[in-house]
């Protein structure tokens, strides 16, 4: 197995990228082996075929294996809310991680629902990044911190491993890194977060317009763009799908924030996401149009747009259940049912 | 509580469908006045959100309850498989019903995954019901047996049901019920099946065209149409169907030949679904015209083509994320977060 990125400068960084490994292709032939063999049409178990492929593939175990699977919340502040961009004031980052702390928020039941164990990582709160519209929000070294505090999370012992955000403004901060990306219009990235509308939404979607024009000319790739928009929370997703991809662990991104935190790799190194599924598609409109832009087809598509990690908590459902359909399943030739005639 | 129906004939059936109990108003009211409160953006849960209410209603309890859901499957055989419908021979059916009892087929691994105790009936196998070419597939006094088997199989403790079915054929029943219902053509309600194309699938279709046009004209109603043209397995769900709501049971349909069984009766008493929802779209093309026409949006859609309350199965685990949320999560006041501020 490759070693883990060591990362001292953000070339480090781009060379990991470089290097990223495969899946498995043994443990991925003997999931496609046995599938057919199952006791249905071939296929009528639909996306949870493909996900029990895909989950040997990038684990590199067959049968996948689903008793471990992990959340990571990562918390950050954003200056860009001196803007207005939010309908909640930045005291309610450190509010809702001490409500994670407490086990009082969405994502602690849903982990409690499906066995996930959580863990939640509050990146200095009390010092947000920088208001992009005023200068990049994170110097290299910053970005780099966060990025290592992502990595260090990522556990080797995790059979699937979920990845949310908390931070107030960080939908702003997510449309700017994806107008950065994919171009367009500052209106196609922008939307209600966590519930603006509105004069409040004109003038979020004008602060994501300003910061990208302010930047553009001067941003080297999609690293260098999450550097500029992004938070600490962004940079530590980021980090932690790389080293997930180094410790064979497969990827469930949650909503907006955690796609395009991840998109800025794959934008740097394509392919850089094959081992990443979309958990879910958001209800704030800019997740459908990156989800587009990276070929992604969600999991769940149930109008969720909390963010920390839920979509990806309760696809974890659909992971489990593709593993032991795939494990548990008699064959054919073992239950003594009849195969499909010629016709 | 209303009595269950005790049915002595299909007007029995009828009148039981003219007094359907609704929701429980006291009860979806408690979880409308809790759901605000939760740390969450309003509607962030989106349809987690709305399933939460419609437990509460349906079941009469607030906060509602996950921790006994079941699942029903029923399996018949179909005199129209002479007709050369399906890929598979009818042996499969018993074939199947054994894999269940064994423990070896999909929804055993989807029911050990998420907690559902499954409960699998045979109607009568070694019988199959008329071909519905030549005769109406079952007399009323065989299709009200199938129903009171359904009615019978319903237990009160009970927070949430799904009904699935067995029965090679039984997705031609199922697009012949469809197009007696809703209209149109043959090629619209008739799909691959368990996995038919080109010539076959050419043949299953002409044979749903002309079952349909040989009854079209005698049919009274959805209940009749279910006669003529469903298996017992369909009849049996429709029972289910019917029972639970007076038994303040939800229902989580399965995939097309369940929800063409349960259909019959929104065609004979508008209202009469509204205790279910639409666990999944199948891949097989007649369910989503079939959802569109009941005004149901499904809760997953991952191409799934099964059957054996398959798609149903995994959903109990979107209900379970719901319950838990909403019985779980700390309010506003209670982890000391700040509220929406007025942008």
């Amino acid at each position: 197995m490759p070693q883990d990125p060591t990362l001292q400068n953000f070339d480090d960084l781009r060379q990991a990228l470089g290097r990223l490994p495969g899946p498995d292709a043994e443990a991925e032939a003997a999931a496609r082996t046995r599938e057919p063999q199952l006791t249905k049409p071939p296929g009528s178990l639909g996306r949870l075929e493909e996900l029990s492929l895909w989950l040997a593939g990038w684990q590199g175990n067959h049968p996948p294996r689903m008793g471990t699977p992990r959340a990571l919340v990562f918390a950050g502040n954003h200056g860009v809310t001196a803007q207005g961009v939010s309908a909640y004031p930045s005291g309610v980052t450190a509010q809702m991680v001490a409500n994670f702390d407490a086990g009082g928020a969405a994502v602690n039941q849903l982990c409690r629902t499906f066995g996930v164990e959580l863990s939640v990582e509050a990146l200095t709160l009390e010092r947000p990044v920088a208001d992009f519209t005023v200068e990049p929000a994170m110097s290299e070294e910053e970005c780099l911190d966060a990025v290592v505090s992502g990595i260090a999370a990522v556990r080797e012992n995790t059979d699937v491993l979920c990845l949310g955000e908390m931070g107030i403004g960080n939908t702003t901060s997510a449309a700017a890194l994806s107008l950065a990306l994919y171009g367009g219009n500052a209106a196609d990235w922008t939307g209600p977060g966590a519930g603006i509308a509105g004069p409040a939404l004109a003038r979020k979607t004008e602060t994501v317009a300003v910061g990208v024009a302010r930047h553009r000319e001067t941003i080297d790739d999609g690293l260098d763009a999450l550097r500029h928009f992004g938070g600490r929370e962004l940079a530590a997703i980021a980090g932690a799908v790389v080293a997930a991809r180094y410790r064979r662990v497969p990827i469930l991104l949650d909503g907006f924030v955690a796609t395009a935190a991840a998109a800025a790799l794959e934008a740097t190194r394509p392919g850089a996401l094959d081992h990443c599924q979309a958990a879910h598609v958001s209800a704030e409109p800019g997740h459908r149009r990156l989800l587009d832009r990276l070929d992604k087809a969600p999991l769940l598509d149930l109008g969720m747009r909390l963010g920390e990690a839920s979509g990806a908590v309760l696809a974890v459902a659909v992971l489990r259940a593709a593993a032991q359909c795939h494990a548990g399943m008699a064959t054919f030739e073992e239950a003594g049912v009849s195969g499909k005639s010629d016709c």
